[in-house]
């Protein structure tokens, strides 16, 4: 079947977001307990940012929708996981996400803890199931294992802990090479993810998703500021309130919006070889840094 | 390299227990931090049982160690990542575990989570990097995913907790199904590993795994009656403090040790296929029911 042309960026986030959740839908239907509820609760609400990039960036590389759900859903399921964990009493103690109550607070900590491990599983289940050449699975699950860890973003956010109780903030540098694992990895990954599936070179995709990646995290930092708490979905100004380092208060707002927008314009730079075809990607650059939430 | 023919059960174990124990100690020597450290700490003093599985199962299907040490690690990090998880405070709230403090009590709870975490991701990093064929690779991983995950490792986890608040204890049948998924499944996997590296049928040795599994499970509760604390490493008689249903308050002490003894027997039967060759694998079994931990 031939690959389509790029959708507007809004139409195929949209469209990828069905597929993901219909594709999950279908899995946690072979789930019976709580535990099995709390995961099919905990992916549901996201803006579905990652299984898009991954569908994408699958599509750019002549990977149809088809072949890259199952790998679009199994990235949902990580970042699904790592909410949920961080989430919990003993990390971010959060109460709402997306708008809704936090897993531990809907059900209990345990029901968290298990939840979050064994959507980690699924991902992984999803990847292996995805029916992709076995050579590009490896590759997938590799990656996607080390953006995932203690290399990546369990990694980042063993150091945002870390800096909660350090005596000094953090530099900036820190905070990059802090966000780099925490949310850039598992960005980086998904931006990548259909180069591997396609057995391409990624590195292009790798410097988009990075520059994206971090563009995404001086985002949320801005968001924490001048966000509305209705509108974002989960607490604002937490970050100012601890006294935390963060890109806003070493920066100033301008200058970290400037920045944000700098690096969308490089990870638009970076698609170049894709042409035209890299025009719903470049517009999902540019809604990282116009988005509410 | 011809694969050499059984060890003793007891010398098998050590080499590979060392085998497993160095080539971690060479990855976690690449990560920095409290995580990385709190991650090595939890994966050793274990038994090893897994991993040797995994390796002596690799041998009698002709895969030598140097392919499978990068498997039997992995399936140790998940067994460790469950235990660290399930001491938690919110789980089964232990304080010693393998005669030391559980993660969480030397560190804290978010170290606890974030290892755990980090321990899943390596393992499928680990066996995504073993160098065995692609298919193999991705057999193993589909199969690990899902015996770690809610239809297996984690979901047994989750019945067990919803026992612990259910108003009638369980029957046998719901605990043998319990211990299927929270013991058996990876045990089960370890215990097949070694037909799935070498393209082989795995059946016999899953026939092995369960039988050898529920008669682990069965000794647990045997050991939590009649263990010394000082040997078992961990707390004894918290179930029969908790009221808790096990093979013991079900079955009785002597009916459930010949139990155990008549799966013994039957996992030692599976293993006809493979003649002498099979003899440490048989010898494992018999050592499942005579442990002191």
């Amino acid at each position: 079947m031939p690959v389509p042309g790029p959708l507007p960026f809004e139409q195929a986030l949209r469209t990828a977001r069905a597929a993901v959740e219909e594709f999950l839908d279908g899995n946690f239907a072979r789930f019976d307990g709580q535990v099995a509820e709390a995961m099919a609760y905990a992916v549901k609400g996201g803006k579905g940012l990652r299984g898009f990039l991954v569908i994408e960036s699958a599509r750019v590389n002549g990977v149809a929708l088809e072949g890259a759900v199952a790998v679009a859903a199994a990235i949902e399921c990580i970042h699904a996981y790592s909410l949920v964990h961080d989430d919990l009493p003993c990390m971010d103690d959060d109460d709402l996400r997306r708008g809704q109550p936090t897993v531990h607070r809907r059900w209990d900590e345990a029901t968290a803890v298990l939840a979050g491990d064994a959507l980690q599983a699924l991902a992984f289940e999803l990847v292996a199931d995805s029916g992709l050449p076995a050579e590009a699975t490896v590759d997938l699950i590799r990656n996607l294992a080390r953006a995932s860890g203690i290399e990546g973003m369990v990694g980042g956010q063993a150091k945002d802990i870390a800096a909660e109780t350090a005596e000094t903030p953090l530099t900036l540098d820190e905070i990059i090479d802090l966000q780099a694992g925490k949310t850039g990895a598992l960005i980086t990954w998904s931006a990548s993810a259909g180069a591997w599936m396609a057995g391409e070179n990624p590195s292009f995709l790798e410097d988009y998703g990075d520059a994206l990646g971090l563009a995404f995290q001086i985002w949320d930092d801005v968001l924490d500021v001048e966000g509305d708490a209705a509108l974002v979905g989960k607490a604002v100004g937490k970050d100012a309130d601890a006294g935390k380092a963060t890109f806003v208060s070493l920066l100033g707002l301008d200058e970290a919006k400037r920045r944000a927008e700098q690096l969308v314009t490089e990870a638009c730079d970076a698609l170049s070889i894709y042409g035209d075809d890299g025009e719903c990607l470049r517009q999902a650059a540019r809604f990282v840094i116009s988005r509410q939430n």
